[in-house]
């Protein structure tokens, strides 16, 4: 019987180890999309206890909270203290045996903490205060502290349009700092016209911060340009939407600037109307990454919100989103193939939430690789509940099978704690697994060329292709 | 080679072995889903032939025999004799090398009639008989023979509401009888408006049954939740709707009284309004559950009677049905939030019959799980046709990767036959072997604490997490 | 570490390896269905290079090269030369780690040439020119020296119904050719009616090739009922329809009869007519079929041409087509249900693209079989992109858990190459695998009866089925 988490964990074959210690593990870590807080990286944000970094707006750790039967106020009440809701937590880690929790708390124990033991109701108390004294006392223990320690060259934060970007400013003229932070364009917003007057808040604040007066369509993606120039000078290299499917909708310029007016005058629109607008903007958001160079990411198949009652009680990204079920591979096709058609296909990064349409991405991708570079059109690691041993494995298969696994831009956390590096760990342990055994069932040759090809694959889909990728 | 069904039968790690031997297999079988004929074991049934036993209403067997050039007399014919029957099965036998049917068979074979020899043409004269002498001599043969052999201490079958409990409540009062026999609702004729006589049959049976004159929607639902009542104090715990998909149209009171009104009158309704219909009984038939305290179960995928030509000579439930396509994540979740909202959301398990179904269902779960008791969403064991290894396996790894393993109520049979309890012992064997092999390659934990959480996770898996669910 | 490619590749157990050498390797080739240009056949073609072989019309080697960052003139392009194809196929094969190609190339180069060596840049020049040589002067390497090297028996070409079938005939006259060489019909055009002229053009093509003036519908049926008795009379066993998705819709005679006129007369269609005439088609194609006791074939799910800019460039299949999604189950079920109906089911394989609709197709067979032969309804082997290991074991599995592996007709190489015979090498490799380990794990006996009954399946699934399903 293997130890649990060893130097080994998850690592079946003599060839995996190799693998991983040699050439993964080496590799530093570029986390090229992430939710993570700028300020908290600017101000070098001090936390005061274990429970705030773990459990403060992290629904993943909620939701297992709910399912073993653990009340609200445990999870995201006001009247719990800290250590009540560690207790809970460490009373319901147990009860997430087989569950990417589990290996996820153990492993950031282990790699910041240098805590070994697995923590259950016994020994809560001990590993809570021996956190906390770390967290207080440790200067590792910081935002900086924990980036460095898990050798981070390169994060992208998310941000709107509107944002100032005056802590990435802070950041960048920072000598002291050794992981650049950069931002990413998420224009979401500008393109949710479901609530006319948020819409038109949202123009209003855009107006003000590009200096530029919005009185028509064309003003607005005037607008947008000024911003997009502006995250560019910043170093944005790429961008990313959250969309429910792919909006590909025919429409004319002419419908778009009527849209545009009714919205912004206040005026709820038509489902077709909504959908032609956000098929439009779409469209316009990829021209600009073409023309910038950018990359630029789809997230999508997400079903949000779903109980309204916790919805009203604590807003969104509490834990109430769930996989859903479209089919939209012709949509996808029709939005890639007019822009590829028209010369303005940035590169791309497709990340689908339900599994069922691996295959219909991993094949995506072939229909528009035009030899520009490798990889041009790329399928995004596991996402969100897919980011996990099997999410990711079936996603390294099927991208192995139906494209090229060497040009993967791989691992990203995703993630809004800066505890979730050993993700990293998590995913080049499970490429090394798969490679490894491969290797060892003799379906991929080890020697010579071979086998020098292989170890650079590895560094490779590490380190090597993002850098590439996005050119930072 | 390990040997063909060996006492370490799917085991394939020492751990496997002693996690099924030492804690599971020693558990009771609660089977809370099934579809045994409850005058069977009130009379106690003598069988005369194991062919009745497993080849009389056994679809499974049939589609397999179909597939393998039987003809349609040794299937379902009434001029073939038994032996001719069981002659045609035993010729089919090792065609269903890695079927579920060749396990189920020889597990079957093994634990009630002690037979370890593979059925075969060239032995099927001798098994035949040997089980026949042993059905028509051995009381252990009969249905209560056979619960009390496999360790069964509860079964829920599955009775329309109409129905009048008459064996339930004969077998209730009989102090010989061993294993608590328990109604469990099936209202599905109640929201089957499709052919309007056949509904105001069943409605005027109804009214009958529970003493109520119906001349209205209202009078409709008043004689169900009678009903209703009544079913709970025979020990009603929980319902199942067998559905196609989620029903979740909006709709008023008044639109669905005058529908009523319509079918009754004998005037066929529209497509839009037997989904309105179907909409309003599913939030009804919830609520009333809510309010009982009862767990309701729903089972959909499925496309049934596609075979019109056998459909016309054998009726429903022939082995004529398959996979459907549904997209149904955003129905399903709107039909769950609107009984959260109101606080009428009773304990809830989903099944579906499309594997590609897993991973939404698996996260639809997390939506709704409010702390209330653990495990209040259920994602229920691979149904129909994923009862079987792969199936299972799926179901678990999924539910394990996205949810609580730990809390899941576990197997049923969903059977029509006193001889499939072994199903349990094929499921729990499946369990151990999962987690024993996460252990023994190091992604789980096995000392101390752990160790004995583990092993309470297997006996809560197989036993105690039915048991505290329901409420028996 | 096993060592790449050896005799036991893929055969990961003793037992795997025994029933491979033992029983699957020495079995012959029926390739009954794939895309070899006859004339290439009849007159046995010298090929100029390997790169002639390998990359001429290989989209799937294209795609890989493309996503590896290949400029298009190195994959289709006039202006490269053979030399330098090759030359950048080779670099890119290193890339293909864990993707079929890479075994395919090194099967190919191993079986055919018998160069063990790993194709990489270093040894490409000297690969290239020993490859070559022997193409140059063995006559091993010509289409019938290769078939005859494979130990092929027949072979089924797809062929549409207004061919002449000249070399065919000429083959079949041949007293040294040692393969059988039999037609398919593959009659998509006749109900492509999108494009009225390119209809009407075929239409008169088949009227001129059938003899029979075509002035309305029933001529036109008639006409290729008369192509369809004169392929039978070529040796014609099977069909085969690429569609997208199954059509089904309600239709008059009347209609089908006004929507001929009105496409023969040059109008453009509705999309509502492009369904009811497909529909039609499809009815009557298959009613042919059954009456003339061929069996038919219908590979659907493919979303193709997604690429204008290259499509116009290089035309159909040239790699930019993917993996579609389609709710099918349905419409599948209506088609096969009404031929049944009508006692004019023809046996069917049913082949899907994408892998979420595997347990759908694998229990809509069940819903047909009829006893009438073993395996009537058959699930295809992994089709396209799904042609490789990961797709067939799924296949496989799925279609034991939910069918009879047992009555398998096995594989085919739907190719276009005549280096592409080691697929079936492949395919028998894996399926001895899977069954192989089932056997080591104890889940399939394999003494006495079972056996002889395992070794038997194998070598059905690898031949026997075939032979007998389609009657050759």
């Amino acid at each position: 019987m293997k130890t649990f988490m060893d130097e080994n964990f998850l690592l079946q074959t003599e060839t995996a180890q190799k693998l991983y210690h040699e050439h993964a593990a080496k590799m530093p870590i570029i986390d090229y999309h992430c939710h993570l807080i700028p300020q908290m990286v600017a101000e070098n944000k001090r936390f005061e206890s274990i429970a705030q970094i773990w459990l403060m707006g992290d629904h993943y750790k909620w939701r297992a909270m709910r399912s073993n039967g653990v009340a609200e106020r445990f999870c995201t009440g006001k009247d719990t203290t800290d250590w009540e809701k560690f207790e809970k937590w460490a009373e319901t880690v147990p009860y997430t045996f087989r569950n990417p929790l589990y290996h996820w708390t153990h492993l950031e124990l282990k790699t910041a903490f240098g805590i070994t033991e697995t923590l259950n109701p016994q020994n809560a108390r001990k590993i809570y205060d021996q956190c906390n004294d770390l967290i207080k006392n440790d200067p590792k223990f910081t935002p900086r502290g924990l980036m460095e320690h898990y050798n981070v060259k390169i994060v992208c934060t998310t941000d709107d349009p509107v944002d100032t970007l005056e802590w990435h400013k802070q950041v960048a003229a920072d000598p002291t700092m050794k992981t650049r932070m950069l931002p990413a364009w998420r224009p979401d917003k500008a393109m949710a016209v479901e609530v006319p007057e948020n819409f038109r808040a949202y123009v209003e604040l855009l107006s003000e911060r590009s200096g530029i007066s919005i009185s028509s369509f064309n003003d607005f993606i005037d607008a947008l340009q000024n911003r997009h120039d502006f995250f560019a000078s910043m170093g944005c290299k790429l961008s990313d939407h959250g969309i429910e499917e792919f909006y590909a909708e025919d429409y004319t310029d002419a419908e778009i600037s009527a849209i545009f007016n009714k919205v912004y005058g206040g005026t709820a629109l038509t489902q077709e109307e909504i959908l032609k607008f956000k098929s439009a903007m779409m469209y316009i958001f990829a021209v600009q990454d073409a023309i910038a160079g950018w990359a630029q990411q789809f997230h999508y198949g997400a079903i949000r919100d779903n109980n309204t009652k916790m919805f009203r009680q604590l807003g969104p990204d509490t834990g109430f989103d769930s996989i859903g079920e479209f089919n939209t591979a012709k949509k996808c096709s029709k939005f890639l193939n007019r822009l590829n058609m028209e010369d303005h296909l940035a590169k791309t990064i497709l990340y689908n939430l339900n599994p069922c349409a691996n295959e219909v991405l991993a094949t995506m991708l072939g229909n528009f690789q035009d030899g520009s570079c490798p990889g041009k059109i790329q399928w995004g690691s596991g996402w969100w509940f897919l980011d996990q041993k099997d999410g990711m494995q079936k996603q390294m298969n099927a991208l192995s099978v139906l494209g090229l696994l060497s040009r993967f831009v791989g691992m990203l956390t995703d993630s809004r704690s800066f505890l979730s590096y050993p993700r990293h760990e998590y995913f080049r342990r499970i490429l090394c697994n798969l490679v490894g055994t491969d290797i060892e069932n003799g379906e991929v040759p080890y020697t010579g060329y071979e086998q020098e090809r292989m170890n650079q694959m590895i560094e490779d889909i590490c380190y090597n292709n993002a850098l590439n990728y996005f050119q930072f």
